[in-house]
């Protein structure tokens, strides 16, 4: 599967037949320094991670080479609980454990990439290892629009000089 | 492949074609809070972990939700480091991430459970998911001894009331 999204940018979506993982790309108007000051300074992140309309209190948040994170997204009165642990946090490449609390015992590996496209342009790929297709396909009937409404505010921020 | 080792116990070895995880099981006269502290305290784990005639030094064991680990193995003068972060940490189930540092950027995901059978014995089951079938078979080709060694060693611990 590969779905286009956001008119600013451009989200890829592979969700390959033959490995239970989810591989995501996109292009920013940002350096690879911009975008991992997004994915590890906790009060940049909470303000573009989640769908429009959502709000993302950080319960913990240790982003560094074996540290730990949990968040509490709110949407519409609910809440929802994500946690996991670092694995790696370097200025290239961030991996990390997923567990979306709904599914307590559900988790998956998941590794950020910044490469420099030049221009001004870095492209950000996350990939994400789940342990069966089932919690793969699960996913990914669920993620598209929050992760095309968290990119999108990602590059509001970039646009407005805010990282 | 289904691989079964070991005079004393049995390992069961599964690596199937449509999934790039390796699972193992093996029975051990137990409970399931002993293999619990055999995972988890340090002092414990370098007994067991381990191919015959290594050593096991922890560089770092925090054994909690959220916590991390890294230890090194050596073995006829070579060492050998290994590290990750422990996503998960609970009496019944452990899921850590797994580098071994001399391919740096490969990780696996893996959830160890003690599943209690009554009269005195527990199925120990680890489950490790790798980003690739790659990855998983390079991993498969050379885990078996060290998978053989560190239960039987596991095995003496236990028979000698040292957990």
């Amino acid at each position: 599967m590969t779905t286009t999204t956001n008119s600013d940018g451009t989200t890829t979506i592979d969700a390959p037949t033959d490995l239970p993982v989810i591989r995501m790309s996109r292009e920013f108007a940002a350096s690879p320094a911009q975008l991992f000051r997004a994915h590890t300074e906790a009060e940049l992140f909470v303000r573009w991670m989640g769908m429009e309309g959502s709000t993302l209190k950080m319960d913990h948040w240790d982003a560094r080479t074996g540290g730990s994170w949990r968040y509490v997204g709110e949407l519409g009165g609910d809440e929802y609980g994500f946690h996991g642990c670092f694995h790696t946090v370097r200025e290239d490449r961030i991996v990390w454990t997923f567990t979306f609390e709904g599914i307590p015992d559900g988790v998956c590996l998941e590794t950020f990439t910044f490469e420099d496209l030049g221009d001004g342009r870095t492209l950000l790929r996350a990939d994400s290892t789940y342990e069966s297709f089932e919690a793969r396909d699960g996913m990914l009937s669920s993620m598209e629009t929050g992760v095309t409404d968290s990119y999108a505010s990602l590059d509001r921020l970039l646009a407005g000089g805010e990282i």
